[in-house]
């Protein structure tokens, strides 16, 4: 079962509603790129490398809609449907990485307009194939940085739902459970949509790997008790210096871990380093609905004052001083982190 | 209308039920030590400076209570009474200032059994009304760190409804307000009890003062994107270096405060400040019931996954490192603290 997958007698893209979990599990099908850009934008489907191939099928959605009998007039459609899609959600660069590998294959391309769409179609395929495997590599090398015994805390959700299948830093934790090592998972719930209490706990329950859900404000505290040893997150955007654009709270939890000398790892594809921007301070900051903030209830009644209002800034830039190492496919990188991040980068197939 | 308060009419406790807001105003009345002790367990009536006063109430209750008719006898019930009051919750100090400050009168006194349940009832209304005096005092003092167009963030709820009125640090921000100082107040949420969310927003709606809620992680982005001028918060203890016990979070809000030039202060009344203690290391913290964070929901349904477990240290410690100055009503302390909370304490009546 994958987050991300094309249901081919449906010809449709199938995601996980991610936004009823853990109380409900639901499939969703989308035929048209304008809802896969809506549930995108609404979180149906959330996690820097799930957008990028959701995005990518949104893609091959899109060459079926398109009418043209042409690869020339298909090939403007389809860049007038990556525009939508690119809009979506303005700060995970792998969405936008996604996009372009597929219209570049696009442009590169010679043939009919509907071999065209096959292609267009494989390549979103091969997108998602590719995540996999390349989740399961970050895992193996990140795996060698948890012992056994190990108190990890983990923010945000970074599994298999986050992903097409497997997980970044959830996907790190995982394997080393996998190998044999006892860990302990503090799981940051992540306000406000509490990715971490519905959905990186509920992994978590089916790998049957042992945690307790915090309030992201007590990760400080076990940190300075010393009963956390590691801090693992993902990322969705990671400069060319190594500062890392990730869920909020991100920035908060690394300056606890440094304070304390507990190493803080950021786990990514190398489709999430974007090297055209030479520091954080550059990554746009989506700033999303501030009900986010405001619609929890206890009891079925509502905790906020009628009329309350919010800000709700949904990532954070964490400068790269505080991160101790960068872990993705093609190995972990350590500071200073320019030339190593150019060298997994360069490494990419 | 205080938050602790006596109703002579009733010969009751009264409290308003901070469990309820802001969905209900819901006054409760008590006229047994006991259930003040449980209402300060459960949080019916919370904050370091209402839960002393609460205390000091029930001693009065407890004298009321007590068939004894020597003052030796009842002294012994008095402190039967206050060991009981005393381990309903272990890390705010005030608590104990408040039964110690009643039992020192008590022991002090001569005369009837009778005439010693009027002198209890008595000193326990002079802690609640010196608490409100020592609030506006405080309130006076840290106004003027205040500056015209500020935005603070302030963490929890230390309003009204946090002491037996005014408040302290939120005293503060009411303060500069009401010195005509146009200020915004980024309402740190407060997981997991919401008290931000909950009783700040609500007492702010009521001052017209203007605020936005945030979840608590995302102070850090607002500390790191200079649209955060202050931060303000009260404390539960303060040992003799100047380390802070305050409700969970308060360190990584002050971390993130530290690392971006942005003051951090404490405002305390003196009968928060433990001189016995040499650091916060010494600090008891209360872990509460894992419920506290998993009880919440959206639409009707829960958020966790079933049977999920969690982690709930109510407090943390912020090294005095982190705090800018501490706000007391005898006037603010800066570092090094040591010898500035001596001279503070000592110039209490």
């Amino acid at each position: 079962m994958r987050t991300v997958s094309w249901d081919a007698e449906r010809e449709a893209l199938c995601l996980i509603d991610q936004r009823l979990l853990p109380a409900d599990f639901k499939l969703a099908y989308y035929r048209e790129y304008q809802q896969v850009a809506q549930a995108i934008t609404t979180m149906v489907v959330r996690g820097a490398p799930a957008i990028g191939a959701a995005a990518a099928f949104g893609l091959a959605l899109a060459a079926r809609q398109s009418d043209s009998r042409t690869p020339e007039g298909l090939l403007a459609d389809l860049k007038a449907a990556a525009t939508t899609l690119g809009a979506a959600r303005p700060t995970a660069v792998n969405l936008h990485w996604a996009l372009r590998r597929v219209l570049q294959v696009a442009e590169a391309f010679v043939g009919t307009a509907d071999k065209l769409r096959q292609v267009v179609l494989a390549e979103a395929q091969r997108i998602a194939d590719e995540d996999v495997e390349i989740n399961r590599r970050m895992a193996q090398h990140g795996a060698t940085l948890i012992e056994d015994g190990d108190t990890v805390i983990h923010h945000c959700n970074t599994g298999a739902l986050a992903t097409v299948d497997w997980g970044t830093a959830l996907g790190v934790i995982r394997m080393a459970h996998e190998q044999g090592k006892r860990i302990h998972v503090l799981v940051d719930e992540t306000r406000p949509r509490l990715q971490g209490a519905r959905l990186t706990a509920w992994e978590l329950e089916q790998y049957g790997i042992p945690y307790d859900i915090i309030s992201d404000n007590a990760a400080g505290y076990f940190l300075r008790t010393g009963q956390a040893h590691k801090v693992f997150f993902g990322a969705d955007r990671v400069a060319a210096n190594g500062d890392v654009a990730n869920k909020i709270g991100t920035y908060m939890l690394s300056l606890a871990a440094n304070d304390n000398g507990v190493p803080a790892y950021a786990v990514v594809p190398t489709s999430t380093i974007d090297l055209s921007l030479a520091s954080g301070e550059q990554i746009p900051i989506e700033e999303r609905d501030a009900t986010e903030v405001l619609n929890i209830q206890r009891d079925g009644k509502p905790l906020c004052p009628a009329g309350a209002s919010a800000r709700n800034p949904a990532f954070d830039v964490t400068p790269h001083r505080l991160i101790t190492a960068i872990v993705t496919e093609n190995g972990i990188v350590h500071p200073p982190f320019d030339a190593g991040l150019r060298a997994v980068v360069d490494d990419r197939p």
